[in-house]
Parts: structure tokens; sequence; C-alpha cells
């Protein structure tokens, strides 16, 4: 089961890390960049985006080839990607690949959520299988078929927008994390408001995806729907926790967003491996930050730093 | 302004309307399908998603070629593309191209909800530019650089997650419509939740929608921050018109999904113009009515029927 296998990971590794692949192509190194760069110049406009996408997949590559032996999973963010339209779209499901390849557990972050036929077309699209006469594959890039292993899911349209991708789940071993409480200030618009019971909506929220979850808890005691708790949120993600024992949990937030180390204590109250901890930036960008100063041509390798200094940073609460 | 060319547009044609192209391959008509799944069986299954995006391109154009003169928009659904992968991408960015070529307004029903960045990104891919060393283009379709004009989003996130589309929003005459109220059963689960003020959470997220708005009224009075409110919840609409006296509503749920003309009455008390109705299988799968029954070739012929008794049905409320 999916969920077993991504903890499986985080044990053998001692790193519950998940790596974000958010290529920006302002924050590229200019060893990446400028030869990319050089044949958008050169070409017309309309071809700009392959070339882009070219920058975006060897700079991936570049981060994975540094860090797939030390994180058990990393998490591309497909709106990175979509900005490039159909060739930025090609490239996600190339990294997809490849870090598959890699070893790596994959989560889409595509936070998507649609009700009915359309959600089952979400599921298609990310981690199940297109119907065509019978036969059955996965588009996705023209040359590879890879899907990533989990999927993040919005829940404002409820369980209609959760349900249709249980079918894909259980076929091909899939998970899905459900955004509960984000990491962001703006999340006190609504997922803060008070409900009638006395209690902050994400926890209403938090309730709903573990009864979602309910029946298929795996030899950890955690379902394939985990949930998204921000790591700007201590107390709230202590107090989701105990609402939530069979619920794992993707956190964000650590690092570029402000949250550390001793924030996340409390998501590991129940066992050693509740919880797994995203960061983006604070690795695929460390090559930037003083601390890692280096040849432009060795920024995967400040990455790598980057991943072994988070390590020791969460490694106080995971034993 | 946006939202102002929308309603000049229903007032010309008296058509609150809006067509969803919601393609899926089970459901189109032999004639479409047969040629493009005869070329998916001699060929590799890797090319297979892109015959299928030829097919579903090869439909929408039949549709849009009835309907471009008696209503004013119609709205893609990304999910039926991307479940093609990049080919879908193509499919999905050449049909906005072609629906904007006829002079139709275009809604983008792509649900999108992230923050910073990635909401930035995602703003890029949808209705902005992407900067390249300061020129800036729109890829899609490798092709084609159209944009839609509105874009469904998801305000789970909070303000966060709407407030970078903004820029671009102002930069290039586009809307924003904001999930509100589903139209779907399962949009109780967290919609309709009661907060300590004692309304439910659409009420207190509509009225956040009315206020991020608020200072962007058009001639009509309503901002270009539009609201989704399903058609199959009358009387929650009629309390949302009072909360969102500047809001302009999209209306889902008519026809299959159970919401017929008199349900949409209270959508237009403030006057005759505040809401769009949308129809998606109820047109483009009119073919496959008794009431429209017709030779299999003359599928699109059917859905201009269907689209003018909708225009009945819907007229009564609207002068």
């Amino acid at each position: 089961m999916i969920t077993d296998k991504l903890i499986d990971r985080i044990r053998e590794l001692s790193a519950p890390i998940v790596v974000g692949l958010d290529p920006q192509l302002s924050q590229l190194p200019n060893c990446v960049k400028d030869n990319h760069l050089a044949q958008i110049n050169e070409s017309p406009l309309g071809d700009a985006a392959k070339h882009v996408a070219n920058a975006f997949e060897e700079f991936n590559k570049a981060i994975i080839d540094q860090i797939y032996d030390i994180v058990p999973a990393v998490k591309p963010q497909i709106a990175m990607y979509e900005q490039l339209g159909a060739a930025g779209i090609e490239c996600y499901f190339r990294t997809v690949d490849y870090a598959k390849q890699k070893g790596l557990i994959v989560i889409g972050d595509v936070k998507r959520g649609d009700i009915a036929s359309t959600a089952e077309a979400y599921s298609v699209a990310h981690i199940g299988k297109l119907d065509i006469d019978g036969r059955k594959y996965s588009p996705g890039s023209a040359s590879v078929h890879a899907r990533p292993d989990f999927l993040t899911i919005n829940p404002y349209l409820g369980y209609d927008s959760i349900e249709p991708f249980l079918s894909d789940c259980m076929e091909y071993d899939k998970g899905l994390f459900v955004l509960v409480k984000t990491s962001n200030p703006g999340s006190r618009d609504i997922q803060d408001v008070v409900t009638d019971e006395g209690i902050p909506l994400y926890a209403h929220v938090g309730r709903l995806v573990q009864k979602w979850g309910e029946d298929m808890a795996g030899r950890y005691g955690y379902s394939r729907i985990g949930a998204v708790i921000g790591a700007t949120h201590p107390n709230e993600a202590k107090l989701l926790r105990e609402l939530m024992p069979n619920t794992f949990f993707l956190v964000p937030g650590y690092g570029a967003q402000g949250g550390s180390g001793k924030d996340l204590k409390d998501l590991w109250v129940k066992d050693s491996y509740g919880a797994i901890v995203s960061s983006s930036r604070g690795i695929t960008g460390a090559f930037k930050q003083e601390k890692y100063k280096c040849d432009d041509k060795d920024f995967a390798l400040a990455s790598r730093r980057a991943v072994l200094d988070m390590k020791a940073d969460l490694g106080a609460y995971i034993e």
C-alpha cells in the first residue's frame, strides 16, 4: 500500500522529507538558463515554451540525481509547468517519469477539485488510465506514461470531489493528500472560520478526511487519504493530529515559508512516522544562499547539502 | 470591462446562456468518433491521446459553428482535455482560440486554487503572459496563443489564492468566477457548515467574494470577480443575491443536474442581467435525446435546437 511504502522509505532513510520541484525561469542557475535562453532568442517566440520546458527538465534531473538516495519523495508543483502550456505538461510528466525511474515516490501537487465525470477525468489525467474502446493507457507526455503516486486535492466541493478518485487509488495503489489547513496567512479567511460546534472549519474538514479514509488503514495505521497541514501552524497541527489518528500528513511551509523543525514536533505525537515535510525553494534554490555558496554549476550539490541539513534539523523529532 | 461585455452580449442575444464544452470519448457521435478511433487502432497506443484530442476538436468546432451566433459564451472544462495529457492541453487552447475567433467569450473552467508564486504561475498559464527576459507571450498550444476571458477559482486557500490573479485581470481585462455554492449534493459537506454567526459557510464565502470585488464594479454594477452558484439551490441563491449585490453569478446545474428555469428566478432579483446559466451535456449531448432525435451527422444542429429551447425556458425571467 502506497502510504506504507512511503513510510518504509522515510524509515530507511531517516528522512521525512519531500523535495518540491517548482522550477521558475527567474530562479534557475545561469549554467542551466543561459544555453536554453540563447535558443529562445534565436527562435520564434512560439517555440519559447519548449525551450523553457527543456531548461526545467535539465534542472529537475540534476536535482533528482543529487537527492534520490537521501529522500523518499519529490513533489512537482504542476502550476509551474502548466504556465508553459502543452510543452510544460510534457515536461511535468517527463519529470514524474524520471523521478520514478530513480526510485522516488512522486506527489503530484495539483490541488484539483471537481465533481462527477469531471473529477473522474482528473483522476484519469493524474493517477488512472484512459479507456479507449477497452484498451487502457496513461497519456501525459507523448513519450512517457508515468503517473504520480499521490495527488493533492482541494475539498471545498465535498466528498463528491474525493470519491471519484478512490477506485483508481485502489486499482493502481495511489493516494491523496486533501487540503485541510494550508500554510499561507490567507488560510484564515475560510479555514479558520468557527463553526456552530465551536471548532474551526479546518478541524471539521480534518474530521471528514479522517472519516473518508477510516476503512483504508495500512500496516502503520495510516490510510491512503492523507491531509495537507501547514508547518506554520503548530498548535493547529496538534489538534488535528488528535482528531485524525489514521491520517498521514503532508506538511508544507518549512524553510522559505517560515516553519522550522521544532514547530513540527506535534505532528509526530502519535508515533514517529505520521508526517512528511515539504521544502521547495529551500532545497532547489540552496545554491543562492550564502550558507551553500558554490560554483553555479554545482547548484545541485548545494541542494544535497540543504537536504542533509534539513534532515538534521528534523532528526530530533523522528527517533 | 469583461463583465460588461458579457452582459452586453447576453442582452443583445436575450440569452443568459453559456455552453459547456466537456467532451468525453464515450459521448461523441459515431460520425466524429469512428474516423479518429480507426486511426487510434492503426497506430501505437502512445499516439492515442492525439487522435482523441483531434476528435474532441472536431466535435467542439462543429458545436461552436452552430451556437456562436445565439449564445454569448462557451465554457470548456479543462479536466476533459487534461486527461489526454499534453495533447489534450493543445486541444484545450485550440478550442479556446477557435471560440474567440467566432466572437464568443470563453470561461475556462479550471477551478484552480493555490498561493503566492504558484497562483501567479496559474495566472500566467490561463489569463496572463509568460515573461522571458522581458519578452512576453502566452504559451498554451504550440501554434495558438489564445487565453480564456474568465477563469473559475476555488477559494479554500483564502484571498492569497485570488489576489495573484488580479493584476493580470486588470492588465488583460479578464475576470474570475469564485466557487461559492456548487450544484452537487456533496457541497453540503463543507459549504453548508453553519458558522458561529449562524450563517452557512457559503454565505460567509459569498460575502468575502463580494468584498474582494467591491471596488471593481463596471457599468452594470457588477465586478470582475463573479461567483459560482449552483442552479440546484434556489433558496440559497436568493440569500446570496442579497449578500452579493455587485457579484455576477455563473450558474451550473441546469438541465442534466436537475435545475430548471423557474429555479433560477431568484438569481435575477437585482435586475435582469445578474447571472449566466451553464449547460453542458444538455446542449452538447442533445443529439442523444428523444426530443432532438436526428441523423448522427446533424448532432450540432440538435445542440442549436436545445439552446433555443433553453433560451425559451429562461426567457420568462430575463425581460
